[in-house]
């Protein structure tokens, strides 16, 4: 007798370079496995040789430094569980619709990255009165529409979120090398900001007293709230209060009788202090339950049973309430290229005999 | 240095059973690989014995014939190119929306499939007069909502049909066994209607004076036109004249210049004589180059050069035309499940400079 694997897989959004979406809706881990992870690119992967590898601390600062990966080993280390979700997550939800990758719900995953703090780096490189941000280089290159020749991809942050403790460089993802496609061999981890902070095959950090340029620091992951102007831009930063519903999934036929309601919710700071649940779009809500137990910036599992279902059309609301009593809501800023969309979640069944 | 491998995969759309999608849209070869070749049930996958595999043949016939799967290796052997489509394959995109697995482009894979013509069993078994029906049952069963007990997968089909020369019962897909998941040991194919007929794990064919009622016979695979009744229904057979658009893809970003647009056609007997294709929404048609080989029931590939494109927005539509000179309609026949989506294929990208 033959038993057949059953598994969902990541689903394609664009292979030039790779963009595939993590399988969320059928995964029950608390950590996403590699081979699940969410891929976000905007080149080719780049050619590692890890032996020569050296990550340089430079400009704004006392003491230029190279560290080895041995250096960074040697250096005291932590684990941050992080959850990492695109800033575009949900993009094809945008009404009116926006252009890029067409995101679903999947644009997010998570895990316990191990590290060394950023803050260490800097202190050990002595940043110089006056600095303002650190910019943080990945090996990953390319060209670029809209941008003369060929350019990294490379982000900022301001000082602050630099030296934040939770902010490091990490060389481990549960507890093993981060895999290649996920940033070997090592990866800077912004937890509670949208991932295009989290840059990737890190090869170079330099403190600033200006403010960086890069396309993708004022060009890309910046919400422009008018279709046609730059008028009000502002860029992406923390991640949004959200939820999703993972099951049922969306259009579904359900036969009548109880189900379970259940999806995950998440905010920059990881904490979540309630979620409501409509199954009739929004006229009775009732408190689902959430996991007590709250991890980090780990998303949070939440779950309600659904009673006794008679045959009909439904739909299932989530809206996830944070610790300052903030709620999700009703509807998400539109932006021209589809960022941050965090609305109350819907799903619409079919209950059938 | 490393060189990662990038590659799609099947698009998930259920586990329990198995449903996943084929990536089309990244498939260049003629065949589908079976990694790549979608996947639908409607149960979990069953258990096989194979050393004790035997066809049935019974029902309404002089000889009642039990055959194995030597019997049928010792038979002449056809090779049909046949493409399956899930009838419910681009249901996501019916307004007002449907239920059930939303599948969008891809649940429509082909290749060369092998074996006896049904017709060469059913003449050893000699069909007697008044036979009208020739009922095919698969090995997966299970409980389906609205059905008491469980209920194999068994499906008919006119005495006519079953009897036309390239309706086979396969044991080789592109030259090798099936694989498990595409219905090994034998799987009927039958080219030129949509997929639910080609039943998987074939192991009994039963002749008939009757119309067969199973429910996938008789409440599924039906198209019931009116949301709330089932006036008018009538059940769902031949694969319709179609076409899509591969590339670029749905809301995709473009930088400006030159792009090739390219898809794939099909019908029910696999001529395609035309593609028209327009990037103005509709206000004016070009026709595409079509691949002069047509092979057996495959789709057509079809291409088209997109030359000096300027920034915009722009929509692309697909319109294939048959041997008869018909064409794709502008709008899908609304049905309540959702089957034999065809409309005119649409994608809307934006070209950026």
């Amino acid at each position: 007798m033959r038993t057949p694997s059953v598994r969902p897989f990541l689903t394609t959004r664009g292979l030039v370079p790779e963009n595939q979406e993590s399988p969320v809706h059928y995964i029950i881990p608390e950590t996403t496995e590699p081979r699940f992870h969410f891929r976000r690119n905007h080149f080719a992967y780049p050619s590692l040789s890890p032996l020569s590898y050296w990550l340089q601390v430079e400009g704004h600062v006392e003491n230029p430094l190279w560290f080895s990966l041995q250096d960074l080993l040697a250096l005291p280390a932590v684990t941050v569980p992080a959850l990492l979700e695109c800033a575009g997550n949900k993009r094809g939800l945008f009404e009116p619709v926006v252009y890029g990758e067409q995101w679903e719900k999947g644009a997010i995953s998570q895990g316990y990255w191990t590290g060394v703090p950023l803050k260490t780096l800097l202190e050990k490189a002595v940043v110089k009165e006056g600095a303002a941000e650190v910019v943080t280089i990945g090996m990953d290159r390319g060209k670029r529409p809209g941008t003369e020749g060929s350019v990294s991809f490379a982000r900022s942050l301001p000082l602050e979120k630099a030296t934040h403790e939770d902010t490091i460089i990490a060389y481990a993802y549960n507890d093993r090398s981060i895999p290649f496609k996920m940033g070997y061999p090592l990866r800077l981890i912004v937890p509670g900001w949208y991932a295009m902070a989290s840059v990737k095959w890190l090869r170079q950090i330099r403190v600033s007293e200006e403010s960086f340029t890069g396309p993708y620091q004022t060009e890309d992951y910046v919400c422009y709230p008018d279709k046609d102007s730059d008028e009000g831009a502002f860029p992406v930063t923390e991640i949004k209060l959200d939820s999703s519903i993972l099951q049922p999934m969306q259009r579904a036929i359900l036969p009548s009788g109880s189900h379970t309601i259940h999806g995950i919710a998440w905010s920059s700071t990881g904490v979540i202090a309630r979620i409501y649940v409509s199954t009739d779009g929004g006229t009775s809500w009732s408190e689902a339950e959430l996991d007590p137990e709250q991890v980090g910036y780990h998303w949070t599992r939440w779950s309600m049973e659904w009673l006794d279902v008679q045959p009909g059309n439904y739909t299932i609301l989530s809206k996830a309430v944070d610790a300052s009593g903030a709620a999700q809501p009703e509807t998400a800023f539109w932006n021209r290229n589809g960022y941050g969309y965090n609305a109350v979640d819907r799903v619409e069944v079919k209950v059938e005999e």
